[in-house]
């Protein structure tokens, strides 16, 4: 397509700008299907040029002074990925004086001074996204504004805050003091050396804030939430809780309270059959309950580079979207513009990998094993698990067992031969094994 | 606000049309804040307009003749949930002919004749939505084509058959035949009278070609899906897997294999860590991989009238905002019209009722577990749960407890009494429970 580029400019270079850069560069060719127009980074800010990046910064023009390139940069949407709260709300309120969209990933700078830039927004009809700023990856924001628009939202609940879910998954697991579990999230990168935002809440209190904010449509309120971090949280808690059938996580709670709200961050007793219960390590989790939809679940990466990319791209794309438009719904109907919808060829199912669970009724003879083994063994198949049980009463004998992943020709090769066997009844039963990891 | 309504014709007054009616009525106030106009149905057609209805139909135009609605009611949104293939096909070309956007949540309709539709309103530049069409409440539509356009999408596995996930949970926890566990579920009205098209995965096939659409940009593959149903899983089987430790589920694969696809409907043993294998009964779950994302996951309602309807009103309001936009991103940053937020009064944390879970370390005394619980009663405190730990060498003895459901300031006063009694030592351990019922 030839159609002119949206132009982007990023500031701030660090992991989060890196993995945008990366993604629009890596995922080109899917994202102008889907666009109808390339989306490009022309301009990036950064104090340190020279630095070495996981990305390629090839006919991208490097300002060192982030104002100059708010203020001058020929560019269609701009990226506040700088963190904080002060250089970044000066930069976002001049980036809509001057009428062009933001996207940002600043949870701290919208949870703190969102009532003042949304505003100065709104009153400019400018646009400000921040899909990264919630929950990383999880397209939350989104789902809450407009996939469940339809809602009277009745309340929110999440894991926001993948820090305090990966000490508490650690201790929960290896019976680790918090200190302990602290020092090897430090240690693997998941906490800062100064952990304090995360630990004692206050990160996902700014998050927190932004979900009570589009849940119920109320102004920013960061301030009036109650806080309490993990740190009183110990092995022993953990083990009684799990006696109970809870486990312990870091929620953000929003809720109607009558006329009012209820919201607060605090380390809260879930029931292990419970969604958000099996949700560990750094993953994050949120769910919204709506009164005509009931309860929704959505998890997923919270953090780390190309998960929070993942949703800043999302934003560029919608804006993108929105200035490509030529028709009145700028989201094409199966997503990639219709001219660009192509035909993919379907793999057989003969030849699709995975792993199988067969199970046999076999005759209670000597030799059973050996000979199904052998035949499996012949056509390259290991097997993961396996399991003979003896006849009860004048049954058959069982045989189940899980294969390796193999194409399903291969599979379907050796049950045959498996069936020739005179000891195997008719009518195996098999299935397909999906892991997922 | 006096701006002009949004007119919205609904054809079809089934279990889903009724939702439709009752959630634009009863949520009326908060979409109105969402979209900065009301939505109101004022048309809709019913070939039994005097069957008793659960929704209003008051100063609703009610048309006998479907066709009839589409080319002459003065609407601006026409939605079709009269299910079919046939005449549901010929409505929705009928109304993009006519230059209406349409809302649908027959996933038959667009496996089968989607391309032709689509088609249609491409050539029209009409809009064709269909939130309601996959895994009812859940806005995974939205979220593929949205939320995750940044990534390259490499495959997309789900629960999409409520049915089939009802009976198999119900085979999984009562030993049931698969003949027992349907007949269940068609007398609690989970099961249609004749099941075939659950059962054997054709419905689960017709969601996964739109996924699949979706995810990889490719057009409706619907016959090219290998579907295989749930009627040769047995208790046996079940109970095998969980040895094995999986579970067994109707899965809806689609994933990318070399530059192709596979696309795949079948009964799964999915490991009983990962979260699929933890969404039971009539629930449906999404799972989704991409390039950047990694994996992200949704579950929820995926059926039933008010759940379906809430991917509906989604829909509308979708298109609602884009009708109504005066500035170049219609959906408000905040998801209410920036003048419709409003200040909720926040409830002081003391005030929330919530259940508690209390640790003391209390001296190895008789009589302290009395003397605590009647404090517990005397605060009008139920007790759920209790566990009294004798010391191990030198230290105290600990008692651990849950109560009942009660306001933070009446938990507060209770402990600061128990915290006077001589035996109890000095730093209680208290956190909340949330139950997500």
């Amino acid at each position: 397509m030839m159609a002119t580029p949206v132009r982007v400019g990023v500031i701030g270079l660090g992991t989060v700008g890196q993995g945008v850069l990366r993604l629009l560069h890596e995922n080109a060719a899917e994202i102008t299907r889907r666009v109808g127009r390339p989306v490009i980074v022309t301009d990036a800010a950064t104090r340190t040029p020279s630095r070495a990046r996981d990305c390629k910064l090839d006919g991208i023009h490097l300002w060192p002074d982030a104002q100059r390139l708010v203020a001058e940069a020929e560019v269609d949407i701009l990226v506040e990925l700088i963190g904080g709260t002060g250089v970044a709300r000066e930069l976002t309120l001049a980036a809509i004086a001057r009428g062009k969209p933001v996207v940002t990933a600043n949870k701290a700078l919208l949870a703190e001074h969102g009532n003042e830039i949304f505003g100065a927004a709104a009153a400019k009809g400018g646009v400000v996204a921040f899909e990264a700023a919630v929950a990383g990856g999880i397209p939350i924001i989104k789902a809450i504004r407009e996939g469940l628009a339809g809602n009277v939202i009745d309340g929110v609940a999440g894991i926001i805050n993948g820090t305090c879910n990966y000490i508490l998954t650690q201790m929960a697991a290896k019976g680790q003091s918090f200190g302990d579990a602290l020092a090897d999230a430090q240690r693997l990168g998941y906490a800062e050396a100064d952990p304090t935002f995360d630990v004692e809440g206050v990160d996902a209190a700014h998050k927190l804030a932004i979900l009570a904010a589009l849940a119920f449509g109320m102004p920013l309120a960061f301030d009036a939430i109650a806080v309490e971090g993990i740190t009183a949280v110990t092995p022993q808690d953990i083990e009684i809780a799990k006696v109970f059938g809870y486990r312990i996580k870091l929620l953000g709670i929003a809720k109607r309270h009558g006329g009012g709200v209820e919201l607060r961050v605090h380390p809260t007793l879930v029931p292990d059959d419970a969604l958000l219960a099996k949700v560990d390590g750094v993953l994050n989790a949120v769910v919204v309950h709506g009164n005509a939809v009931g309860q929704v679940g959505f998890y997923g990466r919270g953090a780390g580079g190309d998960a929070t990319a993942s949703a800043v791209v999302a934003d560029i794309l919608d804006i993108a979207r929105a200035l490509s438009a030529d028709t009145r719904h700028a989201v094409p109907a199966l997503a990639y513009q219709p001219d660009a919808l192509r035909p993919l060829p379907v793999v057989p199912i003969r030849d699709a990998p995975s792993a199988f669970y067969l199970r046999l009724r076999v005759a209670d003879e000597a030799g059973v094993l050996s000979q199904i083994t052998a035949i499996l063994a012949a056509h390259d198949i290991s097997v993961e698990a396996i399991l003979q049980r003896e006849p009860r009463g004048g049954e058959d004998a069982t045989i189940a067992l899980i294969t390796s992943i193999i194409p399903g020709h291969r599979f379907d090769d050796a049950l045959a031969e498996m069936q020739k066997l005179p000891f195997v009844r008719a009518g195996a039963t098999r299935f397909r094994v999906e892991k997922f990891d």
